[in-house]
């Protein structure tokens, strides 16, 4: 008797990543009501279940789709417009100003889309976003089937999207009600950063945090300037404010942390608060350098993010784990430091843990949601084939991702996007350069 | 009356390199006898010339062709074998003895066609080699029609290739005299680094090299350890030694210059050599952090190279320039540092001028060799282009080459090969895998 599941996915290597280190050869993976069902070498899984979609990746690696733990989607509209700047020139002189001039419902829904394709097609199955109208980016996320976790932006300044700091936390409360059971789209408060949110607003998000058991999503130490201002204005530095606030807690997303004092490291490492590393964004921003390997020695999470298309200029997080894997070599004078497997955990489970989303996805173990993707090896670039998963890290390119999954959804096959409309999202970026480049 | 040319190549931009930052839209490209006849506008060149074969390049970038300036070809069946590890325990413990153990004829030349198929598909159209049996990589890289400088190595102990450093340079000399009236296959004495290569054979490779008019090329102050060992050994850094042999000169390629102390970026300027950057395998390895933008301010010739799939692990100068935009700013805690114009200069005219070639390639000017690629930018992960430049060097991923060709010989046609096999290179990349990785 053959039991019957909904897919058999045959790879040439199965890379569960928990446990680490691992390649499958050989192997099968079933789903069954979008679940992972079960992980079994081919033969032996042929001989147990029969499955209406069977599908063969012969020169294929499958593993948990990534998870870009920091990015402003909708941000793909303002890609390359401003380079070659620093944080806040490029922030206060060039951004800022765009997006008051340009941030709308539409330009919401049009950016997270091209994001959402852009991602989906590199890989990427989840994202965690910070971003004005998270509404609209969380109603375009499921509609295109990704998994996402939207930011409840908090900002001291009115914008678009909110007058003050009540008003931004009053919607981003309707926006949580909106998606509290939706199974893909996840929320989190995201006060910008120390140096744009008052003391009560984060006040307010830890307590409510605590409420709604859901994390917070901040920019932290992401240069010196933002730290020499917090001494400046608050007498202290901006990790020590938002310890004194209680928020250094294990419900913390601290982005970049490019700047850490002696004793912070091991600080923040008490608190079980977990750090997103953003590396290509910090080198072009030239905000300065995350110590990766200590932070990783002091049993921190550290997971991975691109940050927003403007500062990238990509949201590929193929090049990102490569990058987070060389310059953490580069940084600790260490080759050793970042082993290409921990890359990999990174760029997945890691994302997961720091969402509190590691019961869901972010590995290949039985139960958890079918969040998988398959990267044909079969290429001149990754050839020959010692070890798989130093080739996913060192050598692959986002292209060779040929299928995405997510919750058992096929969003990306043979490299097609099924779920969006890419001559639609061409045709509406052109409209928009032509309105934003002129004006 | 129309001229007729070979070809006419319609472009949506054209980026000459040469002058930098500028990309001229809607202008043609007129290809006549394998050199560049004319660049002018669309409407104008339909109106002046004629050709048997046209091409359109309605949303596509067409620049120079890429120069990785320094690679080690054949080292391609090496890759991945051996992660993580500091340079001399890669080399000592991993590297050396492998090829001590497989480098022949038959291996230099299956790697050598991996790695020039690899490097063509991702826009490489020159590149500078140093490796064993350089005759068997010439040849190659005639066949596929890929321009090449292939490196007259020299060493101090015993290998496959030659017994001493006589022998080296006399089988070089063969080499040189084989490729002398090559019009793509040009040559470059290679000694492999100071550490390496003892003062009798740098001073007769400086003697050659003067009356052969050709390059130097070499690997210099790559780690610190170099560094103390020339201090132990030789009572000086390795540059002064090369220095006082007479080697710094315009004929010197220099690769890595990592560590640099007080006042040798200033020698170095002032002797006319070229720095290599290989950015990736720097981190990789750990070996340092160049000073890009200071050997940029003191005016020295920087070129860009991947250096061998080995410690890399692919040979994509897309990745390479984008590493090292973002690195340079990085290191020179400058967002401004190394901008995208500057960075592609460093890609392409650069790598020209570091190997003596920048009369015949690099830019696109008039009567060089039309060594070209058209690189799509109507793909998502480079829309919308407010600055092509920008999205070259920040967003494009080296799947983006469409059409590459070497002296106006079309090798690769939509992104298909049309001089390699690349089934055939499959196989013989996996008749490795089974060889090597069972021994």
């Amino acid at each position: 008797m053959t039991e019957t599941v909904d897919q058999l996915l045959h790879a040439r290597w199965i890379i569960p990543v928990v446990p680490e280190n691992q390649a499958l050869e050989h192997h099968t993976l079933a789903i069954k009501d979008g679940r992972i069902h079960a992980i079994l070498p081919t033969p032996e899984a042929n001989r147990t279940f029969q499955a209406e979609q069977e599908k063969e990746l012969p020169g294929h690696a499958l593993m948990p789709g990534l998870i870009n733990t920091h990015t402003h989607a909708a941000m793909s509209l303002l890609r390359g417009l401003a380079d070659d700047l620093p944080l806040m020139s490029w922030l206060n002189d060039h951004i800022w100003p765009a997006e008051g001039k340009w941030v709308s419902e539409e330009f919401i829904q049009d950016g997270s889309q091209l994001a959402i394709a852009e991602m989906l097609l590199g890989g990427t199955t989840c994202f965690n976003d910070m971003y004005f109208f998270p509404d609209v980016t969380g109603r375009v996320a499921d509609a295109a089937g990704i998994r996402a976790v939207v930011g409840l932006i908090a900002l001291d300044f009115p914008t678009v999207w909110a007058a003050d700091g009540e008003e931004y936390l009053h919607k981003g409360l309707q926006v949580h009600d909106q998606f509290r059971n939706n199974p893909l789209v996840h929320t989190a408060f995201a006060p910008h950063a120390p140096y744009s949110v008052a003391d009560p607003v984060l006040e307010r998000v830890r307590i409510l945090s605590d409420e709604l058991e859901i994390p917070v999503h901040i920019h932290l130490h992401e240069t010196n300037d933002e730290i020499i201002q917090g001494l400046q204005h608050h007498d202290c530095r901006p990790m020590e404010r938002l310890q004194r606030l209680g928020l250094l807690s294990p419900s913390l997303m601290a982005v970049h942390m490019t700047h850490l004092a002696e004793g912070e490291i091991d600080t923040f490492a008490a608190s079980g608060g977990h750090v997103v590393h953003c590396p290509e964004s910090n080198l072009k921003l030239a905000s300065g350098f995350c110590p990766v390997n200590r932070l990783l020695n002091a049993g921190i999470n550290v997971a991975l993010g691109t940050d927003g298309a403007a500062s990238n200029n990509d949201l590929d997080m193929f090049s990102e784990m490569h990058t987070a894997a060389l310059l953490a070599k580069g940084v600790a004078e260490d080759a050793s430091a970042l082993p290409a497997a921990k890359a990999l955990s990174m760029a997945t489970i890691n994302g997961a843990r720091a969402l509190g989303l590691e019961a869901e996805t972010g590995s290949l173990e039985l139960g958890k949601s079918a969040d998988l993707i398959a990267v044909d090896l079969n290429r001149l670039q990754t050839q020959p084939i010692y070890h798989p998963i130093s080739h996913l890290v060192y050598a692959t390119g986002k292209e060779q991702v040929r299928e995405v999954w997510v919750a058992g959804r096929h969003l990306v096959s043979e490299g097609i996007l099924m779920t969006l409309d890419q001559t639609r999202l061409l045709e509406r970026a052109t409209y928009w350069r032509e309105r934003i480049a002129e004006s």
